[in-house]
């Protein structure tokens, strides 16, 4: 009968031991599949142990299918077809975490970071507290899929008096960042349509559409933004498009190219407008842009915007506003996911802005980020390079253009500001075939932590 | 020359006010495209007003695209295409929210909201606050696509403890719940795969898949899970199976079920399992089932857990732990994603974990469901019903099955539930095309906020 040495048990308490030996035994073979176990009342006699550790044993292996039993039989090894193998893991430095690299640059002109010395912690905090305190039922109840009534009725109320946009809450969809909700649109809007991005444009909306496996085209832009004819041309169906400040060219969309787009879009009913409305809160001069949905009647447009650029890019909310046909859409569709963003911070959000802070906050960055543009743009007209270069689209968002005098040898103006620790991208890295007219500007992000580093930097070209 | 009477000004500031006029006349026409404006200083000298004002004004129509300028020539209006209208809005009721629909079952065995009673909300509040104070900095770094390394080891030494699993940090990428993840693995694992989701089963899964445009299969199960002939048949190439726990069958995987898994999923490149491991925190009897990862040899098996089902709904943190091919595959294709739960959310998680509350909890939330269960199970043992109602798969999980013997009238008894407020479910309700043998079955979730009522709506069936 079968038998093991209790004094190889160790700490094991007789019931874990019992189960690893008859466990190793029916892996290894020595247990033979399909032959018969010891009753549990010989093979607690055999044993010396009481008949409840036997019991508690093969009820265990009985579960996880080591074992099987037959009415009146008895116990039987089950019969395990591969044999098991001690699997070899991969070094804890094996897989390189590239998005944990450190950047080893001391002026990063290409960070989208935010400045962690800017966020509102104590008035952030003692919200979240008040929201502990007062919320805790409502806090573990799941949302509806497009998030909490309360951060919709507060955004609702923010895109009223900030955008002078009437939008209904039922309209509005939370959730984890705009690069999931583009990947929710793509759900809702049909992966047999033909997306179009800016050509410039912001890199990683083309890669979030080519990781959805759906065609996606690069539209031409000229000086108004992106081309009704290229639309036309590609058999585009939904654009992707930042009209209020486009990046990385700063350009503003006009009414008269706003109203083509429109008309382009309502002529045929596969046709919608995705507007990224990205950082339209920073305008420095003039007053803001009417969003495209405001001036929407035929229903097509699908306003977006984050709180990645206002508050920072770690609290992960994002919303998008559907026009109403899409509204009953989402809810049939797609109605069926939870909502990606923690109850949690969708109440202390819809406090922040319902409370006036968020206003606040938004006056407090743009004239911080007004100032950090204006010492970057004071040390590039003090520098020895200043009359070789110009400043344009400075007036909105967080970036500016610069372009060189084309007798400066771009590479070689790229590598200086490398040597003094600046990094800086060239217009052309946004583009998908870059054309001539591209080459010599570069794009300024000024807003990051190490603004004083970058201005620091660029007055000690040499 | 165009004038305007500054006597409607109201309480517009005059730059507004020219504005709005200016803006209005060219839309409604008045002002005819391409006409040119008078020059900032005549038109300053006729309306009484300063040069400046006019300037700002013409600035603002220019960024806007109401307006253009022709060096040397003055300030011509744009040629608007279509004419604004006012947009109807949805009323704030027409569109309705059906998840917000209020629950008006007393006793509801279908939900699977968590009791706020439950959550340890002092500890959570106070390691948000030391996370606050301690970790600014941290907090508004943007961690890597797949989370930050904090919370990433807690889960490893969480998963090393708990499940007997060796994974390392870098395997593991967290998001904002397993649907989110689902539709992440699409993205890495492919579109053109074909997908395989147990029948019965629980239907979120399948329509997330669905929802994705890409093939989807109900693949049957015997009583040892989802059958290797059907995957074979239905030429599945990724299967996502729950062997821990089934829903709702409650059935747990066996060995050498597992084993046969493993051999199918390794005979071809394609091929890859996702292991669900949903609510493997509460089995009331025996040891944890080993789970299918740790004895995978060939990097095939994706495990997915969440916080959702231990912590709270409304929290929504998940994670997969990635075989370290996919890792790498991972951050090639997918590394530009940005994390889809806060940093704050990951950091107090990775504390609670950290610091041995997790796994106080689980304990606790084992023994209260346990509580629960025995409660419900009593009642319905001190029913009328006794001698014709069965309780089965009752060892783990957070639900039961509950068979009636075959002379009751399904629908009558249902809808005598129905009557005292309890809503159940039939187990047919999770399959496509139910078989005979899953009638007279119903499926009981016993720890939703409402459990007492559950027990008293029990006692109550006449």
């Amino acid at each position: 009968m079968l038998t093991y040495s209790l004094d190889k048990k160790g700490t094991d308490s007789l019931y874990e031991f019992l189960y690893k030996c008859i466990k190793k035994d029916i892996l290894n073979g020595t247990i033979a599949a399909n032959e018969k176990l010891p009753s549990k009342r010989s093979f607690a006699k055999n044993m010396g142990i009481s008949v409840i550790t036997v019991e508690n044993t093969y009820s265990q292996l009985m579960t996880e299918g080591f074992i099987y039993s037959l009415p009146k039989k008895g116990f039987f090894a089950a019969d395990i077809k591969n044999t098991m193998q001690k699997k070899e893991l991969p070094a804890e430095n094996d897989i390189e975490d590239k998005t944990c690299e450190q950047n080893k640059c001391n002026a990063d002109c290409t960070a989208t970071q935010t400045d962690s010395r800017n966020f509102p912690f104590a008035t952030w905090a003692h919200l979240m507290r008040e929201v502990l305190t007062q919320k805790q039922t409502d806090l573990m109840k799941n949302p509806p899929a497009g998030g909490t009534l309360e951060l919709r009725k507060a955004i609702a109320e923010h895109l009223k008096g900030f955008r002078g946009m009437t939008v209904s809450p039922q309209q509005i969809i939370i959730g984890a960042g705009t690069e999931y909700l583009y990947g929710l649109l793509i759900q809702l809007l049909g992966f047999d349509k033909r997306y179009g991005v800016e050509n410039p444009g912001y890199s990683k909306i083309a890669k979030v559409y080519k990781s959805h496996n759906v065609e996606c085209s690069f539209i031409n832009m000229d000086k108004a933004g992106v081309c009704v004819e290229e639309l036309e041309k590609t058999l585009t169906d939904v654009i992707h498009i930042s009209p209020s400040h486009h990046f990385p060219t700063g350009i503003v969309m006009p009414v008269s190219r706003r109203y083509e787009l429109l008309s382009w879009v309502s002529s045929s009913p596969s046709r919608y407008i995705i507007e990224d409305d990205y950082d339209s809160e920073f305008r420095f001069s003039g007053q803001p842009i009417p969003t495209l949905q405001s001036i929407d009647i035929s229903e097509k447009v699908i306003y977006m915007n984050t709180f990645t650029k206002t508050l920072s890019s770690t609290i992960r909310i994002s919303y998008m506003v559907l026009p109403a046909n899409l509204v009953r859409d989402f809810h049939s569709k797609l109605g069926f996911y939870s909502c990606t963003v923690p109850t949690f911070e969708q109440f202390t959000l819809a406090s922040f802005i319902g409370g006036g802070y968020f206003e606040k906050h938004i006056n407090r960055m743009r004239k911080l980020y007004h100032t950090k543009r204006d010492s970057v743009i004071n040390a590039l007209q003090n520098n020895k390079y200043a009359h070789k270069i110009e400043v344009l689209e400075k007036d909105a968002g967080l970036h500016f253009l610069m372009r060189l005098h084309s007798d400066i040898c771009s590479e070689h103006f790229l590598k200086q500001l490398e040597s003094c620790g600046i990094k800086i991208m060239p217009l052309c890295a946004y583009y998908k075939n870059p054309p001539d007219s591209a080459l010599h500007y570069f794009v300024v992000n000024y807003t990051s932590a190490v603004h004083e580093k970058i201005v620091d930097a660029i007055e000690h070209i040499q």
